[in-house]
């Protein structure tokens, strides 16, 4: 039997009842931080450029978050999946080695508007998708990440697939064939990150697996068996001997991927997870020994080998290329004992403070980590002061915020929502939405909050 | 300076005065050769589908080929590309190693009424994006190739966006830029050859190539340098030690790749190119011995191993499966002494005359002619008589149509044409049409031309 076929058995079996208590809170966790970032993502240059572009957004039923726009599921799908991800602040996983719930609560926000499905539907369908990314993910990682992929995007339509299938009720036949049909359609390279690029990876293939399973409902043709084919994704994309397709049939839902067993982190920092680490650690001696930027000689950085290729920019010239950059990030946090949304808009990473320490931090890997070292996410930092003192500290594993070690309070989900959406939203629909979307499963119409994510239409006064 | 500047220099370079007069023909002939089978593919039943699409074909000002519809530059580059490669009876070119056309034509013509533009403007932007598609092959084939990427899609993108990127006057860095933004959006597997998928990834892909574009155009960014960057186009698509950037930058129109250069060639078959030299031979043999299927033991076919991943298939199940089986068009070519659009329609692919002599034609490659012989497109063919006869005969490379040795006569494309166009055309429009493509380089308005691609609305009884 196809891979894909497999697959798609497992995807097709999922019922909400089967959905644990953790599972179905990470739901409502994961509407809530996605469509926040949206709101603050939709403002963006990328976004906006992206509502530019002829035929785009043509009226249709689903909402363009924190727009008064409403267009079709393709376009809508396209559109917010960008907005969610351009600001790097939504959330991640381990075993996908990217982002999850950017290429899942965009279509299914879109593909559920237009087929009027239920919030728990749309539960089952996000737990599927997640599920199905995260396995594939196991089975090609690391080298699918190494490589140079971006697994967000060429995985992530997997998931994207699942959960659609799922939401239109695509045999098990038909769902195998639009995991194929998304095989020929993944894309998205690293060389991109710190460009606009890096979050159209995402509105693009969250776009095209609704797309496929969309065209498969009606009829069109796939082949089932694209994955173990030899000209395949798993040789092509990834090469022989590089995979394990055992990892991926494993055991599906035991435990949800979603429940703890993926690594799942809400980010607390607008940047690139893998800055993460040396945020946090860069923060905690910064207030440990109250560090001045004026007193350090050097700042050195030596995460694991993985966070480097795409993080190694010691002189970032835009904010995407600072929310990209190692260095950037550890001076920021140096000197600002914080990483907000702020320190990487405008002049920010010009900051003359920020840029003179700049010049003194550098980044390398850590020397003594191997390639499958256990702390993929570790970092050891070494500030050497002017006056000749030398401060070291290590970080094993940056702190997460998932549902396996839900750390992260509803009110600092609330704060980040709160300040994500007030970028887009008037302020007396952010608090209803928050409520509305924490328990999502039990919503019975999409359009009660979907009309709260709708902005009002900008006066002339304010376009000009 | 990074590679995509280096070809974006070369793109913007070109004026409609460096055209030679070999150059300047072939714009016609790669016009009127695209939009004719673009005429009888927009019937077939995956272009159908697309047009279903939630969305899709909102009304703008772009002809969709054969239809009675307008719609905007990237809806109507999806359609008219899907639908000129649906039939695989488009140009194809050898240094790119896949069709060039499909992936230039109509995206030129979407823009071009977009923007206004002049046949001029198009003819130059044909020839460049022509030219920057054949180029990245040279440096990027056979290993790109044999690896199971679709080139059509995956190095025709660049092509695309080349083209797009001269009729949108783009700066040499802009130019570049798109260049980087498509690299992040190519894709197609070969493992969905015989499926609707195979003629989605030109439509899907070269919609990508002119978004690329016209997203740059908007200001959108993506990194120039994404060709070399370690985990960029070349060593992820590819991989390191498998390509060779000097023979990408070469002698850029020196000649022209569509001047000769590139091994151009019309299709006289509506199959996979790698079976035409087996129906050439094939066809020979039948009519020079009178060859019955009944009395054939034994139908044996060798072509050169590149060929055969991608066909060989001995027992196709749909008429896209028979377009890619040797098998298939072997006993076809043997039984009818042609192969034609309607022998890869409905119930023709399970003729039981085909279908019994199917079940003694096998297919395996050559044992002679290694990797890199100079005979790729070469086959051997072997039929064994039930009287113990043996009957061996052998094609070195198939007769090539192309701008080097045009040896398909101005009647033969006609005819082409009118059988194609008439599946969806009105009769008294295509001789008009034939005329003003075959000069595309000299018209003035492009409305002029594209008002006799349209087909009247179907009547209700027609649709009925």
């Amino acid at each position: 039997m196809p891979l894909a076929k497999q697959f798609a058995e497992r995807i097709n079996a999922l019922r909400y009842e089967d959905l644990t208590p953790v599972a179905r809170e990470w739901v409502g966790t994961a509407f809530i931080d996605t469509i926040g970032v949206t709101f603050a993502g939709v403002v963006e240059e990328g976004p906006q450029i992206l509502m530019r572009m002829p035929g785009m957004g043509a009226p249709g039923p689903c909402v363009v978050i924190g727009t008064d726009r409403r267009t079709g599921p393709l376009d809508a799908t396209l559109i917010n999946g960008t907005a969610s991800h351009v600001l790097d602040y939504d959330d991640m996983v381990g075993s996908l080695g990217g982002h999850a719930s950017a290429m899942l609560v965009p279509p299914l926000l879109a593909l559920g508007e237009y087929l009027g499905s239920s919030g728990r539907d749309l539960a089952v369908a996000y737990v599927a998708g997640f599920e199905a990314a995260c396995r594939i993910g196991r089975g090609v990682n690391h080298h699918h990440y190494d490589k140079g992929w971006h697994p967000t995007a060429t995985l992530g339509i997997f998931g994207t697939v699942a959960a659609s299938a799922r939401l239109l009720n695509l045999t098990v036949d038909q769902t195998a064939v639009a995991l194929g049909l998304a095989a020929s359609l993944a894309s998205g390279l690293k060389s991109n990150f710190g460009t606009m690029t890096k979050s159209l990876h995402v509105g693009h293939s969250t776009r095209s697996g609704l797309f496929a399973a969309l065209m498969v409902k009606e009829g069109f043709t796939a082949n089932p068996a694209t994955f173990e084919h030899k000209q395949g994704f798993l040789d092509v994309f990834n090469g022989p001997g590089t995979y394990d397709t055992s990892r991926m049939l494993g055991d599906w839902y035991a435990p949800f991927e979603c429940d703890g067993a993926a690594d799942t982190g809400l980010k607390p920092y607008p940047c690139c997870g893998s800055t993460h680490s040396t945020i946090e650690c860069v923060i905690d001696m910064a207030k440990q020994h109250d560090l001045k930027a004026e007193q350090v000689a050097a700042l050195e950085v030596m995460p694991h080998r993985r966070r480097l290729p795409h993080t190694d920019n010691p002189d970032p010239q835009t904010s995407l290329g600072a929310k990209f950059s190692q260095q950037y990030c550890a001076a920021r946090a140096l000197v600002s004992r914080s990483a907000k949304l702020e320190h990487f808009e405008g002049n920010e990473p010009f900051d003359p403070v920020v840029r003179s320490l700049l010049q003194r931090t550098t980044a390398r890997p850590h020397p003594e980590w191997a390639d499958d070292a256990p702390l993929q996410w570790g970092v050891e930092v070494v500030v050497t002061m002017k006056d000749g003192r030398r401060l070291v500290s290590r970080v094993d594993d940056y702190k997460r915020f998932g549902p396996g070690s839900r750390t992260m309070p509803r009110e600092a989900m609330w704060e980040k929502f709160e300040d994500c959406a007030k970028r887009s939203l008037p302020r007396t629909q952010i608090a209803p939405l928050f409520e509305k979307l924490e328990r999502i499963d039990q919503v019975e119409s999409l359009a009660d909050v979907t009309r709260l994510m709708q902005a009002p239409a900008p006066t002339r006064a304010a376009a000009e």
